[in-house]
């Protein structure tokens, strides 16, 4: 997530809480009904970065080249603003290696990553020159670059640079595009996230009693199925993973941790799915916190780490125990089969 | 989706296809290293649209007040854009009604939706100027407006409005912010979504053999298990869906209609879990291509729309029976009661 601000300064340490202070102070003015100038100190990076992080959006690569330089950077600050002229805007970081090219450029591309695209996106968000080794790309209009496989692509003419505090605003105008409709990646929370369908979550006492001939045949769709289930255990879940205070990406790099042995800085990213960049500030967070000790190249937990761990599986544990309390062992051991036996199958 | 140039068109006809006269002229100019131009004829705006719906969004809903006048849109065009100083953008249509509210005032707050706001959503979409009507909310900074329960909120001043084509690009300077961290309302390919977190999908081989502490602990997790399963699920049909052509709202409204009776406005945006403003250019894009007619107040599927709906049950019903094929009848009515089960305990 190069260009994008949350990705520039590291997590903060408190979730699920309001930040005390600026929000206290805009209430009161808000209240009060003329505005009270808020010092810019109340703004913690940390902090507002984390919250940003709420906001979901999917994960592009851009692209551009000039005098015989290709640069491609990940960025999640792309959106469309308008159809008439077609035009949409991303922004980069104003210290960024690669804004030279862009601003020579006349044109870059917007690549919109497909959701078995982790490996690209963590290629182009990592530091060096050689991020198009191995990827298969062809030639864009004006020397921008399209990846192979991706959800859609836009090839863009650049429009107008605009000043965007620490970043530039680049605005380009669409001169061609191309559809092609696969499942987007999504980023969450600094976490790697994939799209679920919102399924129509009738109340409980229909699940069994379905009334119209729609939902009386989505019914029979396992797939459906599971996806009401995701979404009643995510709502269900909610409140106590706010209680633990810890963001997906956060827990995600805590459990993964979790381990007898050290665990390096590459098994961590892909097995937490997650950007390099942000596992890189979780780890410093957790360091802060007396959490985490670094051992040779490794990370291991340190007592008080494995006891945050555990209580992150034990919050998941009892969510499971309560859910599935009705079901016999056996019951639950075909129900696991069923779903191991799924995946290996699709 | 009032804000974003993605809500603006109605849909295009066809999906999972390139946008072949552009990309082409783009592919022949870019090979050749020299731009081309490209008339501005080439992007059919439907079309674009369509492509745009690929980059999966959060949901926000922007706020503000002027001279005793409260306003309030639904956009996905929220972005983040610099750190130091902080700053986000989004933008607004230069025909909407509440533009000149976000013109006046000093302040505007960003409302990031949680995933069960969607009537908030639709409500704040919706044409008229009661959109505050039974919604809980609280004041924010210079006038801005705050409701409740939301994912996160920005309160900013306003720092810059930029011209964006048929869009005001708005830049807010954020002033106060609150992180609630809950799960947030997504929008893809014309329909509301949710974040599903990526898992670590392992070769498939290694489902039943797993070699680390952290994944022997999380194949224990019928929650974990599910998300995978979703995931080869959703990546294993993705081939098929393409070669059907529809987006995944077009195939919603689709399923939802093809019943014996006429299914009403409502029921169709209620039923396929998308803004009203996505449904109704799905339906004249399905009237003109002959599939759907108007009975009364009511939608209908023709002979030709029932054949159509019936190959997307059919796709899906394909896929299951595959997936599905090694266990019993048992089994499988074992699995799906377990999963009703688990929509109502959570």
């Amino acid at each position: 997530m190069t260009t994008n601000p949350a990705a520039q300064a590291v997590a903060a340490p408190q979730n699920g809480q309001s930040n005390g202070q600026a929000a206290g102070a805009a209430q009161r003015a808000g209240a009060g009904g003329q505005p009270v100038p808020v010092a810019e100190a109340v703004i913690d990076p940390r902090k507002f970065r984390r919250a940003l992080g709420n906001f979901a959006t999917g994960v592009t690569v851009m692209t551009a080249s000039a005098d015989g330089r290709k640069v491609g950077v990940t960025a999640n600050s792309f959106n469309s603003v308008s159809l008439d002229p077609p035009l949409i805007l991303w922004s980069i970081d104003k210290r960024s290696g690669s804004y030279p090219v862009f601003a020579q450029a006349s044109h870059f591309a917007v690549n919109v990553l497909a959701v078995g695209q982790i490996a690209l996106s963590n290629q182009f968000a990592r530091p060096g020159d050689d991020r198009y080794a191995g990827v298969p790309h062809r030639s864009g209009v004006g020397g921008s670059i399209l990846l192979e496989n991706t959800a859609a692509s836009f090839q863009c003419e650049k429009h107008q640079i605009i000043d965007g505090g620490d970043h530039w605003i680049m605005i380009g105008k669409v001169v061609a595009y191309d559809d092609n409709g696969r499942d987007p990646l999504l980023y969450h929370q600094g976490a790697y996230s994939m799209v679920l369908p919102h399924p129509e979550l009738e109340e409980r006492e229909e699940v069994n009693a379905p009334r119209t001939e729609f939902h009386s045949r989505l019914v029979d769709n396992y797939f459906y199925l599971m996806s009401q289930a995701m979404r009643a255990h995510q709502e269900a879940c909610q409140p106590e993973r706010r209680q633990g205070g810890w963001s997906a990406g956060e827990s995600r790099v805590l459990l993964v941790l979790d381990a007898d042995q050290p665990v390096d800085l590459a098994t961590v990213v892909h097995q937490a799915v997650m950007p390099a960049r942000e596992v890189e500030p979780v780890l410093r967070l957790l360091r802060e916190r007396g959490l985490v000790r670094q051992e040779g190249s490794g990370f291991v937990l340190t007592p008080e780490g494995h006891r945050q761990a555990q209580a992150v599986w034990d919050m998941a544990r009892r969510q499971q125990d309560r859910v599935f309390a009705p079901f016999s062992d056996e019951e639950k051991a075909l129900f696991a089969d069923m779903l191991k036996r799924v995946i290996v199958r699709c």
